[in-house]
């Protein structure tokens, strides 16, 4: 046993870089938010093409998608801890951890939402996870007006 | 609802950057693999600091961490698709993309001991959850050890 976590010892450094989070560099702090971003984007992305027309419903991967973003957009919040406001390229707005308790709220409220749109993608007609795409968006925007550089 | 898509359009155009997989430009999906491996190993590092006794053990803690490893490692092959072998910084070997059948299996193999993790980080002792993360760790080994750049 000691053995075994001798020798993944070593992958687990190269895998975390040291981060255990309550020493996290603000830098390790900012590529993991990003990482989050990147991953919600890239299942946005074919979700809002169908809705746009401008590729075909496949109603099973707009539910994977739908899914996906539900799970990892509840990872977001943890990479706003405090200390993270500045470093690497971040575009967050230093106004996150001035108003935290109302970038929690409108957190909160995109996570209720990407929630629905996964429920809806399962169960739906089209024009209802249209509906519900076009909310969830909504308050994707809601944080990004508020508290991202362009 | 055809207002509402369009100015939800604008911030999907903001958080996708026109990905639509299929055209996905190199960079992108570079992009989006290492979002993915960057939030595996985030939840990977408390998890070792865990094992090692570098931290309390904390069960729910560690059960999520557990999870969130076993949803979103998932979410790891489709950055892996044909044409993303060269640009950015990318670390990956080019011989995922000449011995993909193999990488697939070794990437299979990652997913089910990280499934076995998440399910016995719920219920099973500190003992049997080492011994599994050791088991998940070894599995991470075996495609960065072929598949990765140092």
């Amino acid at each position: 046993m000691q053995k075994r976590v001798l020798v993944v010892s070593a992958v687990i450094a190269a895998l975390t870089a040291g981060v255990v989070h309550a020493q996290a560099k603000p830098e390790d702090v900012i590529r993991y938010r990003q990482g989050v971003m990147k991953i919600v984007g890239w299942n946005f992305g074919p979700m809002a093409a169908m809705v746009k027309g401008e590729k075909p419903y496949d109603k099973e991967a707009f539910a994977r998608n739908a899914a996906n973003v539900e799970f990892v957009s509840k990872l977001a919040l943890e990479g706003f801890s405090p200390g993270s406001d500045k470093g690497a390229d971040t575009k967050a707005k230093p106004e996150i951890w001035a108003k935290m308790d109302d970038f929690k709220a409108k957190m909160g409220k995109m996570n209720e939402e990407t929630a629905k749109l996964a429920a809806v993608a399962k169960t739906g007609t089209f024009d209802d996870i249209k509906k519900q795409f076009g909310a969830t968006g909504g308050s994707c925007k809601a944080c990004h007006d508020d508290y991202r550089n362009k």
